[in-house]
């Protein structure tokens, strides 16, 4: 940590933060300049509140010289992780076909769509059981039932399965699903991070609408510092002033992540976007900037979804897309 | 809800929409103009998904005509919700000074910023128990010993107390809380809110940081339509591109809910701007702009508190401030 | 433009207001709904001012049924327009690779990178001459000189060259420029606009820091109502709390605007990202969206550059680029 | 200005930035730590480009020590500037009241307007004879006729006047103007601003929709190492994802810029809002924050106002607010 103090600074208050510093365990190098004073810390800053200190009186700023993430950081794990999803290989140059419904419905719909999907040369299935919503008037997903739907699924087309855990008191609910997501608006809830660090399951962490690249690896860093280090990283898609689509799917996170990380990126450009029309475009445009898979929504009757059937492709849509997301792929590996 | 077609729909198909509106139990009322055909719906509307409507082919747009928020719309509540906090009335002409540390952290702490804030003018005491950190490696709070903690400072001073819950599976040891914090970080956390409209304690509603006044108002309606209607809603600073303050105080929020709705607006100026010499200015101002209150920290040693004291002030400087709330409340009531 | 009135407001204000509308040239069908009026307003409602009628107490919220901008709206110009860039053909399947430096230098380094990007496929140079610069302290251009090292450029390797013009004072040194860009910053520079409706030279439009599609849909409108429908459309990354890119690359605009509008969109992967190794993913996934083209810098001497060295490729990691982008390019329109 | 590299960095690599940085005349200090490396640069680092030394590949990453403004940069100008505005002091303890309508309309309308204000205590009149509108279909300003109204009205009530110049061939048009306005949508055009800096008038400089403060200053920069010193910083809004109101008022940009610069800062509640019912709260919310003055709209007849009427209050309105208005400030200067 660098700590600039303001020009000007009386000695005996330089003097007294130089010590309470010390105090926190840490060696203080000091380099006067001609018009400022730079203080390099070293020793392990990381406990040190950057931003107490950047508020005194005296201080002009403050700035980190290493990332607040250890598990995650590329720095100390330069190879990929490869995360095995129910036996599917994610990241470090295997790439992950995701598809289904938004929700799970029925038996007949979560079946007919897996079996499409993997026609189309899915990889994972995802279906969601229990559903955020806005609103609590709206349809919130089958819960165990649709869990229930899902296994069905998975052991017609072999596909295993990714679906959202909400509520950490449903976690046991959850002990054979294969990859457990954890959606936007809980991206910071820490208990049910820390939770998932105690579980074996891989877990798929979405990036919230609004958090930046270093507090979605903060909180990968929950979910891995507790020991369980098989977490996807998920962009969905972040809140700016966009007025034609909901929400803006930030795609230079891709790289950015693979190099600050050695985890998984992949996309879901369906909830990004919130129209199926700009699904594919999306989907192709992640797979060429470099992501590790992409997560679409398809519904075998969108008009009738019960949530979200704007976004969903429908399968034979879907088809056309996986064959071009192949073909770009094949282009960025080569 | 209105939907308005594209110029040049064949007739098939607007006929198909109809029929598919009321399907859904909607009279639908046809305007056809030189130009585009607008489709009226009457009926409970709140039900039918606007994102598939607008995602169709032949529609080019709709929008609501009724907000999807009732029990904190304004529109059914005229008049001004009184929240009793432990005794203490916030809403509808009473103002609140909420005040205290951000974190609990020995009994000598808490106990003596409680005295000293009670003794500046303070209503309630805050205090963290459980804190929510973007880090899994920082200090999360004493947990029970700290609700233990805080219920000592309540017994000395008589200030109830608010403070925040951040895990469901703690609900019990919240049983005599005055009021029970949702953060930022929780704000959409659904199952929790539906759980606290099941408990018969106010609840204060912090804004997510990326959530728009809707989506607060969508996040009140959770708890409210569990059956506790005792929601106070709190802006705390909202996320934008801000260079030299952590996050950005939307005052406007202030006025505009209470707009909207009829539950009581406070301000916390500490977490917006998270510096404590910003602190005065902007409790002020949040004053000015009409808030039912201001939640401000306040510690009797920022530069050795466990949390976030770069953002407390010193009970002196609360003193001077409580004092110069109180006058500009005057002037904006007289 | 649709309006609806607040419940229960009264007859004559409801009258007041119809008439009102009706003095402005609209013919107002009502609609009376159980619990809310809505007025669908017939005729030109271009020039009535929408936040004004959205302002009145009786009003509970207006929406437009037609987008205010006509001579580049799809809707009226189902074909893709074809823009002629110094000869190169750019929209409607005719895909433009643009690159060179962020500022022209000496002749030599012009020349240089302009025949190595011709050698990589480039059809088109860019190069600043006039450069907006956030500090009056930095590199401002070499102005005059830099168009004439431009014209050098062009005769030694017959690219056509587009190039930023910032004060409209200059415009008469542009007589011979093949394409002018207006930059980001001048997106609303209305004068500016006016102005270049006016020319015969197609006008590259960079969308703003800040601005939304109908915005930057609202600026081409400037241009092509004053008789000049030769714009191109640039996404070049918007600003939001990115913390590790300069800007947020926002792709999804790209078959946004392919659907609101027939003009040609581009897409400029240097200046959203500020990092030269971001360039690649980032200019691939814009071909993977759908983009007309991508402009990319390209500079012999990044270390050296007197501006913006940060983002160049240099000439041989174009080249690879370059022939990627042909086979993206290729799967998407297969 | 601060380097820090990568661990494990070549050695030769090393001495080779070193070299470079020294060959731009910066004197380097090495520090070598357990970890990683920090170069600390002495000299005048203003001119190297921070974003090409970020990008290295060596280069983990740089941070300013100090801030590239120094005109208004209060390190070197402690005391607060007052600016003298057609003779009305602005700032250093002088507050002012400006007001009047969005557009000049007629002269019974300036004077009607100037009147009003000026008896509710206004000290300068405002007023737009060339206004910047979204689309070039809306009203544009009466121009050079507007400009001779605003003379009049000052000839008949005393009151100096602000009015926004959009096109710098405009700019001997302004000779007698008071204070000439820069607007939002042209903080950063830069040639605008340099001739500016070669004027004698004092300017208003309204901060951008999406500009840091950092930028804001660095545009004061422009006009003021120009020569031309007399400039006023204006809050007027914010985008963001606001789904109520038109933008984001950021009132803590209010005391951030006086920590920051000397210069005096005002807040534009009007079109920050973009709702008159909000104006008064947000006007008095901007005093209490401690602006230097607040602009607001005031129109004899809103509802036929020909531009922004949405916005405007009513003279009779603006009375009572002028009378809160000093009240407040009274509070706040005590």
């Amino acid at each position: 940590m660098i700590v600039v103090l303001k020009p000007g600074v009386a000695r005996e208050k330089k003097e007294g933060l130089i010590q309470w510093l010390e105090r926190q365990g840490l060696q203080v190098h000091v380099s006067d300049g001609q018009f400022q004073t730079v203080l390099g810390l070293i020793g392990d800053a990381a406990h040190v509140d950057m931003d107490l200190v950047g508020s005194l009186e005296i201080v002009d700023k403050v700035s980190r010289v290493t990332e607040p993430f250890k598990c995650c950081n590329r720095k100390f794990h330069p190879e990929d992780l490869v995360v095995s999803a129910g036996g599917v290989p994610v990241g470090g140059g295997h790439f992950a076909m995701i598809a289904g419904p938004c929700s799970v419905e029925t038996e007949e719909q979560i079946v007919g769509v897996a079996k499409a999907v993997k026609a189309a040369g899915a990889d994972l299935l995802r279906g969601g059981a229990f559903k955020p919503r806005t609103s609590p008037y709206d349809f919130s997903g089958l819960k165990a039932e649709g869990l229930e739907l899902l296994r069905v699924a998975r052991a017609e087309t072999g596909l295993p399965f990714v679906t959202e855990l909400m509520d950490i008191r449903d976690l046991e609910l959850f002990a054979d699903v294969d990859v457990i997501q954890v959606g936007a608006r809980n991206m910071q809830n820490f208990d049910l991070l820390r939770e998932l660090g105690h579980c074996d399951k891989p877990v798929l962490l979405k990036r919230g609408l609004a958090n930046t690249l270093r507090e979605l690896l903060m909180s990968a860093e929950y979910v891995m510092s507790g020991g369980n280090e098989q977490v996807i990283l998920c962009e969905r898609g972040i809140r700016s002033f966009a007025d034609y689509t909901r929400n803006t799917l930030d795609l230079s996170a891709v790289p950015m992540l693979h190099e600050l990380s050695h985890l998984p990126v992949i996309v879901d450009p369906s909830h990004a976007t919130g129209l199926a029309r700009l699904v594919p475009p999306m989907a192709l445009a992640a797979v060429a900037a470099g992501a590790d898979g992409v997560m679409v929504e398809v519904h075998n009757d969108p008009l009738n979804a019960l949530c979200d059937g704007a976004q969903a492709l429908r399968p034979e849509e879907y088809e056309k897309l996986a064959a071009k997301v192949r073909e770009i792929r094949k282009v960025v590996t080569a």
